[in-house]
């Protein structure tokens, strides 16, 4: 189902991702696995934090948007895999039941110099939640395969 | 069982933070519902593609890490989230079985000039896999409340 390989990306190019709404089970189960601090997993211990409630792990926010941009975006590209994130910010609590919409933004494509099946991507993702609060950005190198690689 | 708040924190402070070894089942059922591209969640994919079998998502490994650093760290201190990462890398691809071994170290501690009752601890994170290969590295700033702040 590879529709869009290197070549087909272009500076600029935006793209909606969709949204999702924040299961309280889900979320609680993903910080118990992997971030278990108490202001993601214990309902008392964070209604008498800062954040007065439980909040989701940013770990989990990230695979929310991630969700997104492999459904909406790099499932129908030639997209294998990144180099690395810079600049990944939670800016504002995601709590149960919010509805997360994310939006991609490619900001730069290069040619990789020393192979020649591939290119570098790198793009911008922000997500708000229902109030139009950020809740998360991240910048993101992804390597994507020309369309002469393809198989 | 707050032992660590943020006084406590010096920079160049290291903690070793153990290892986990990674379970098939574990690391693909983590991609299939946060990041189901191909290369993480189909074998014959996977073995067909430049990394030649399945490898974990980055956003998995990182999951594996921050449960190593909230078990060996945050758990023990007076943590309460992160405003986010900078430089998260992903070095080499980690496979079924890796063992993953993590390492933090305090870079810069400030205390915050807007309340009193917190400050900020910028950290480095490093993992390694059983060949002694990085997997995995970040730069994030942490925010820890100060012992004048415990309840």
């Amino acid at each position: 189902m590879t529709e869009i390989y290197f070549e087909d990306i272009r500076e600029g190019d935006v793209r909606e991702l969709g949204s999702y709404r924040v299961p309280k089970d889900e979320m609680v189960a993903f910080a118990h696995q992997y971030d278990p601090q108490p202001i993601h997993v214990d309902e008392s211990a964070a209604e008498d934090s800062i954040y007065d409630g439980i909040i989701a792990s940013g770990w989990y926010t990230a695979g929310v948007c991630m969700q997104l941009l492999v459904d909406e975006f790099l499932d129908h590209a030639a997209s294998v895999g990144s180099l690395g994130l810079d600049e990944l910010r939670w800016e504002t609590p995601v709590r149960p039941s919010d509805v997360i919409s994310a939006r991609n933004e490619i900001l730069e494509v290069r040619e990789s110099t020393t192979r020649d099946d591939r290119g570098y991507v790198k793009n911008y993702l922000v997500a708000h939640n229902q109030d139009g609060d950020e809740v998360l950005s991240w910048t993101a190198t992804n390597i994507f395969l020309r369309k002469s690689a393809a198989p």
